[in-house]
């Protein structure tokens, strides 16, 4: 079959190029004789995968000279404890503040929860997540160990479009599906992390960006590798790492720095983004679920008046080529995830097909 | 260049059929249009392959019904943990009894002691972890929690050739190196464990078999990420994992179901690790370092008489594609890894290459 155009929330689409390298590298790298899934973590060839990996992230995202760089296991469900395990203990409170707003948050919640105090100081629970609650500084408690948010909100469509200031409080942020989409001033984060599987690569490698301040203040109780330090003193190659995936997330940031880097990527998905919820807020039919001003730029929630349409639909996308459109149970009908991978032309094909199931069914 | 035997500890040879497999089907996964990379992991076409692992490798190592396979991440070092966070408790005494045969041993160990009592109840450790100790029933304490060994010692080159008798304690095992190389009777084992990188597919992924009376008696403090009893209950899906990885593994366990299973594969490694032994016994350059009882099938460490030539072996080795020799700076001199991928004609041109060097340099 010929390539589809992907709307999976996670694992998702990867740039074609980077395919096509992998492929015709699979069985030998770079005349190593090998393939990269058989290299040996401490060869010269591995490890200057690696180091390219961390440079061109920090590049990318201008990640200053004192924040690690961390590629570890566990995807965004195993920092949810590591950041409390390491981080809680911090201030005298053990207390992390959270924002709750989404699936996502509340995961992240219930895992602290059980190493120390959690304060949930604002939500969007009351409209289904649909919105971000307005955050002022006087809402932090200074003396918090952190406070934590979901940058973007891979469920429900949302995603902040200030940051809240939490004054000395470091900011801990789960930014697994925005990443490398829009610009982020690092130096705003104590901690930044994010599962790989949307604008990164492959699923089974998890990066970690932590203000070097930070690192070494875990509970005894922290398993060794779930120490953030322990992983900084061995450049995250304390055990074997997964090599391939970290691998195609090289190819990824080579690919997103010869598209111009994040400045440019972000540009593009602003206009893709423009062109599909300009569509729905003219739409008679289709309908958007977030608040305008809080809309992802990564995940396009939208629905259609009935579960029938919404069924229609999805059934006669697939049948073109446009897969996994179908959104999450929490807020029902449809998702069009649209990471920096995601062509353009993918989305344009997406809106001719919504304009067209619209002039059949409106 | 043209494919080299690659003798690395791990990651390690995979079977050339697999990679080509893979490079073929990178940009489009039997006709989805997508790579499996790209795949929503909560997919059909992905779920069938993480089902298609499980029950070939119930298949092949003839897994009982009353075990679960669970795919986790975080490498073998995370199991270290998780091993005593979900096991010490089972039994008043918190206690886990370990033999201590190297360095992986050690490892476990020291993470072990961090949860709870640790004995050591016997260590090969004087004569620098060359053999496996005499184990006897009596040794073990029948209020233990469990037993803790390592099958194969992939550093130094030893294994078990028969299992410890530890009564009704369950016997816990770190196989990284050695699952699926030879017969294995689970029904003898609480749980095994092993990192992909070796015998399996790429590193990434880990396996654990688990029987399920051991399930749930995790301690309070264990995250969530480490609790056994979470990946049974989402049959190792709870969150994302590492997609890829897993494929190749199925890949991995399709191309030994086709080489005849484990029985073949046993006596495939049993002929390679004989040419190469028998070698070294008859070499008066060349010497194995283990024990000859305890000879591990998968790793055969051996010396020559001094720094110089071990240097000039590793160095002309290379150069005629005999790569990643060096043995681990614990034994010194050179290691061959011989894993299931190795081809005989590896083995065959690597004692071809020893005599030759010994002819020279003899």
């Amino acid at each position: 079959m010929a390539r589809v155009f992907n709307f999976s929330a996670g694992p998702s689409v990867l740039p074609e190029e980077v395919l096509k390298i992998a492929a015709g590298e699979m069985l030998d790298y770079q005349g190593t004789g090998t393939s990269v899934m058989e290299m040996s973590h401490r060869s010269n060839a591995f490890i200057a995968i690696a180091k390219d990996a961390e440079t061109l992230l920090r590049e990318l995202m201008e990640i200053p000279e004192n924040y690690k760089v961390l590629f570890v296991q566990g995807g965004a469900s195993t920092q949810f404890a590591m950041t409390a395990l390491n981080l809680m203990g911090r201030s005298e409170s053990k207390t992390a503040e959270f924002v709750n707003t989404g699936m996502w948050s509340k995961k992240a919640i219930s895992e602290a929860k059980r190493f120390g105090e959690v304060k949930i100081i604002a939500t969007s629970e009351d409209k289904n997540f649909s919105y971000i609650p307005e955050l002022t500084k006087d809402m932090f408690d200074p003396k918090a160990s952190y406070v934590h948010i979901t940058a973007n909100n891979t469920i429900f469509g949302t995603r902040y479009r200030e940051l809240p200031d939490t004054g000395d409080v470091p900011l801990v942020t789960d930014m697994s599906s925005s990443i490398l989409s829009e610009r982020y001033d690092v130096t705003k984060f104590g901690l930044i992390y994010a599962g790989a599987q949307k604008n990164m690569g492959p699923a089974g490698v998890t990066t970690v960006i932590i203000r070097e301040d930070l690192i070494g203040r875990e509970f005894d109780i922290t398993p060794t590798m779930l120490k953030y330090k322990i992983h900084a003193e061995n450049e995250s190659m304390y055990n074997t790492p997964p090599c391939y995936s970290l691998y195609i997330m090289k190819l990824v940031f080579d690919w997103l720095k010869n598209k111009g880097g994040v400045a440019a990527i972000q540009k593009i998905n602003e206009d893709k983004a423009a062109i599909l919820y300009d569509f729905l807020d003219k739409s008679k039919l289709f309908k958007g679920t977030v608040e305008p001003k809080f809309r992802s730029l990564m995940n396009v929630p939208f629905v259609l008046p009935s579960e029938d349409l919404n069924g229609a639909f999805i059934k006669q996308a697939t049948a073109v080529g446009l897969i996994n459109l179908k959104g999450h149970k929490s807020v029902g009908g449809m998702r069009a995830s649209i990471y920096n991978a995601m062509p353009v032309d993918g989305v344009k094909k997406l809106v001719e097909f919504m304009k067209e199931f619209e002039s059949k069914n409106g």
